[in-house]
């Protein structure tokens, strides 16, 4: 699909350059906007313009908005005022709300400049909400409908008002513009008869947002309850815009993203890979590599300590990568199922003991199973198959013995810490792999050091 | 939000422990079905039929398919006969599927025997295309029109036909089963007039994807194009269902959340963390933690082999698990946006050489800063601060110098792997951070002791 859609994209590029324009139009408004917006990624910067001229008015628009940051950015310094105004004036407002968001200031003045009064009013009033709310993210064009008007009038009006709002589909009925009940689309085609009233037929128990519920929120209330879009109140219940589920689509893509771009030790960035230049990738990723290098002193130190334990038992130190490791995995496969169970909603802090529970017998299990198959590999691969004699069946047994021991409290950690880390206020992400890794590496050390001088004539 | 939730929840099960039906009835009449069937999962098993039998037909049948899997199974099996049909009655194809999908084979032939011939007919169809398919994933109930019909013909087919249907919004032009075009509801209620034909307002540019795509593909096309509904059509492009974009939601959650899964070292699991049995945790788990465990033999035997080096040279073993940990850093930060990136489709094995350059740039700087710090962190923290003798200027170098190179050959090979994965048809996020940090560690020890062999008198 991808692979054959490269194909084409060639070729409009080559009619591009073979100027023919004709052909190229033709073709171009037979296509959806964001295939469009997909060609502009891949063409020189001057050529950008160019194209975009040769794009019927309403289509433009559309392929504006599904355009990258700083193709949009080259596209408004190019534009003539006038251009810049018939661009602004098809757009939907939250839309127009995510560019200005995105723009540098002298062009976002251009931008609020060219818009008509209605639209600057509404685009002032979405960024004002704190970013990443549901007030930053919904449109303010909805349709509206009234208590004691009939399935016909309510029909009247979405045919009135409806072609420039983003969703016609749930129509939210409000008095004195407190929100009242919603009623669909479909509800109304279904009706009995074109008399009913919008009160006989909306639903009353509406389910809805506050302007500044996490978008996150919102995003898995859509998901969870399939609906359209959401209707976003202030704090008297009056209805001030709608979420729609193609934003929530996007908020739950982005926020996956962002939870793996941390848990993978990172900060979260806002573009795509290849759009990212190196220095941002560095900036992105040096913080977390150099924190943790640095707490690795730790583990250094405890080395240094037992320095005299592994000169007189020279084979423990070849098992130190294999007990970190697979402390380390143990850690963060937790870890990771908390994090998401977290972000999907499905755990809370309240269930702190449960998971405790879960995670101890898991461990145990896990650890009894690992020790084991360490053992007697230990013994048949390590000392019979390689031959090596400084192997003895205590030196054996300590290994699997901190190995059970770091399983078990690297399970406890790598649960616990994201639970922890939510409750406090922080992002439980942060708590994954490398965070989780770091300390158990600590852990796993002093465990094995502590049994090895149990044991072992050190 | 969810909190304040869990007190309704415990009041509702109070109500139920002290038969007041009616009153809980009234109450749950007015509950969304997403959230009638979250009591559910908290109920003791025997309460389960109680409460579901105080629910009205059609919110029965609606809370019936937001419930957990094995709440299903109970339900069903303390069913008569004609509670079982009453309820397959009254569910989409899709989410009937999608329950026959589930449910043990004795079951399964019950709920067959009690839905109606055309359902069942239905559901084989959907239940003979591969899992995780377009097919899988689609439902039959949709409404179709003629190219010839007028605007107020197909709104009374609508009317007519609309109130089975999963989706009314988008309807579907077909001509002998083969599809023409697409008409939303928004154009017929906005067309200029009611006598318009449908062929005149349809758009005949239609995405459509085919009954073998994959459902992740299909859901970030529905994402892509912000589409309510995709057409689903077989190998002569015959319209055969639509996939709607609530399930689409829930494909691309489950997708991130198996990615992560994986990206843990884990075997994805379909249940919910507090749904999964010890047992089932434990399999999920142990596989990787085993698989890793005996791949560190290998740098159990670098170590062992080396062991002379570190004799004569003791301070070189502290700076091991710095070395393993950094590496393995860098190189899941490349795996996982790497990753990341394919899934959502940004990346392509085309890209390799682009990839290939951005990372070695990348680590370059990364290396750099590193080894940097780490020099001075070396000198001042562990010989100067903590008094370490044997730490030399050269040790030091030798140290920061094989950091630099570790770091350099992870993000290589951390981005490089999973995008090979991806092209011989592995899923790339096996080549994430476990899998990757056990390759790492083995080149770092490697590397390490090379530049202790070149430099230092061993």
């Amino acid at each position: 699909m991808a692979e054959r859609f490269e194909l084409v994209e060639k070729a409009l590029v080559k009619m591009l350059e073979e100027k023919k324009y004709a052909t190229l139009r033709d073709i171009l408004i037979t296509m959806n906007p964001a295939d469009v917006a997909g060609l502009f990624s891949d063409l020189e910067d001057q050529k950008i313009p160019l194209l975009f001229r040769l794009l019927p008015k309403e289509l433009a628009a559309e392929t504006f908005v599904e355009m990258e940051t700083d193709d949009q950015e080259l596209l408004i310094k190019s534009f003539s005022d006038n251009e810049l105004k018939e661009i602004v004036d098809e757009l939907f407002v939250d839309d127009a709300a995510a560019l200005v968001e995105e723009m540098p200031a002298n062009v976002v003045k251009r931008i609020l400049r060219q818009a008509d009064p209605e639209m600057r009013k509404s685009i002032n009033q979405i960024l004002r909400y704190p970013e990443n709310s549901a007030g930053s993210l919904m449109t303010t064009e909805y349709v509206s409908l009234r208590p004691h008007m009939t399935v016909e009038e309510a029909i009247l009006r979405i045919r009135r008002q409806g072609v420039d709002k983003e969703t016609i589909y749930t129509c939210y009925v409000t008095t004195g513009r407190v929100l009242m009940g919603i009623v669909t689309v479909k509800d109304l085609l279904l009706a009995e008869s074109d008399e009913q009233t919008i009160e006989d037929i909306m639903l009353t128990s509406v389910i809805s947002v506050h302007t500044h519920t996490d978008q996150e929120e919102v995003a898995s209330m859509l998901a969870h309850y399939d609906f359209l879009a959401l209707p976003v109140v202030d704090g008297e219940n009056r209805m001030v815009g709608i979420v729609t589920f193609d934003d929530a689509i996007d908020v739950i893509q982005d926020e996956a993203t962002e939870d793996m771009e941390i848990m993978g030790g990172m900060l979260p960035s806002e573009k795509t890979y290849l759009k990212n230049s190196v220095w941002e990738l560095f900036r992105n990723r040096i913080p977390w590599l150099l924190l943790l290098m640095v707490s690795a002193t730790f583990t250094g130190m405890i080395i240094t300590s037992f320095e005299g334990a592994l000169a007189a038992q020279a084979a423990l130190t070849a098992f130190i990568p294999m007990l970190m490791g697979t402390g380390g995995n143990s850690g963060s496969q937790s870890s990771v199922t908390v994090i998401r169970a977290l972000s999907l909603g499905e755990l809370h802090f309240s269930d702190l003991p449960r998971v405790i529970w879960k995670e101890i017998r898991t461990a145990v299990i896990c650890g009894l199973a690992l020790a084991i198959v360490c053992f007697g590999k230990i013994w048949l691969v390590d000392r019979l198959l390689l031959g090596n004699p400084q192997i003895t069946l205590v030196i054996d047994a300590v290994v699997c013995l901190a190995l059970f021991v770091t399983v078990l409290l690297a399970k406890l950690v790598g649960a616990v810490l994201p639970l922890v880390a939510k409750a406090i206020g922080l992002d439980p992400a942060v708590m994954a792999s490398p965070f989780i890794t770091s300390i158990v590496d600590a852990v796993s050390l002093l465990v094995y050091f502590l049994f090895a001088k149990m044991f072992l004539p050190i």
